[in-house]
């Protein structure tokens, strides 16, 4: 099994109207994620935005996690972002990737649409266990990655049915549902 | 299969300290989890708060959502907090469902402790899908629910495992995980 890293992806991004945009910055999307993330053994957590200023704030809140006080005041917070990091783009999460694993990440992602590469989360979890490439399993914010650029990743996961035809989860509650699905133990068998 | 409710519960709960306290009431709390309770088809989500204050700033914004701009804004969060309600502690909980369905619940939570009555996901999924009466799931805030309360209930569900020996979930994850597991539909079924 390779390394899995995760990425959360604010820009290029759809808003309720299906207009491209860049989002912002959530709080709990940094604490929530990179706490499942840590609990699953992701090996990296890396927030993806485009803007300096989001950049400076996400940095922000890392630093008070990680050596401001609320590293005193709650040491697994500041573990759990120990595996955090923060990039401009795609690509260049992808390309620190290939650098330190020294090979290219299979990218995953999820969509609410079948494609071709649409894979079932029973393969996506098969193909974790066997295979010793690096995976980048990619997040969308707001109303999810633009079409164009999730086009060149390698695999779409499936979207999460749920039981009520609603399927309004927040990311943070995706995450931590998909990474219980391929990196969770075996709780369905006895 | 009964109806499923879920309760968060902010009294009688732990500190980091191990002393009893009472958790403040969290936005993103009520948000994320209103979402995942509906999307897996829970009937009922019961904030459970002892105090007037905050049983106030949580019907605020389950009334901003429900009625006020936030509803025009976002109708999806309206119809997923459709299912919220607040109650000032367990037991008045337990009896509205008693209530409405002429039947107690079947009381259940996670610790992360084993007891003579802890069970396994696929041990309490087995049991929703074959039991017709209604089932109260509920999850403590801060360190989790007073001990001497949770003796009280019919079954302590096995912890979430994770793979890495760390295991500091945020409770909104701690929620969608499992519900998914509970309700989620048999993705590890081909």
């Amino acid at each position: 099994m390779g390394n899995v890293y995760i990425g959360l992806v604010h820009y290029p991004v759809y808003n309720k109207r299906g207009k491209v945009i860049t989002s912002a910055i959530t709080n709990y999307d940094i604490h929530d994620i990179a706490r499942a993330a840590r609990t699953y053994g992701i090996h990296g957590y890396y927030i993806i935005h485009p803007l300096a200023e989001q950049i400076d704030l996400a940095q922000e809140i890392i630093a008070y996690w990680k050596q401001g006080y609320g590293a005193e005041y709650n040491p697994d917070r500041a573990e759990a972002l120990s595996i955090l990091d923060v990039y401009t783009d795609i690509n260049s999460a992808v390309k620190s990737i290939e650098t330190v694993e020294h090979c290219l990440p299979i990218v995953i992602t999820t969509d609410a649409r079948e494609y071709s590469n649409t894979r079932s989360y029973l393969q996506i979890r098969n193909m974790l266990e066997t295979d010793n490439r690096p995976i980048f399993l990619l997040f969308g914010t707001a109303w999810g990655i633009q079409h164009e650029v999730m086009q060149q990743f390698d695999y779409i996961l499936e979207p999460i049915h749920g039981v009520s035809g609603y399927n309004h989860l927040s990311v943070r509650s995706a995450v931590a549902i998909i990474l219980d699905r391929l990196l969770g133990e075996k709780w369905w068998l006895e």
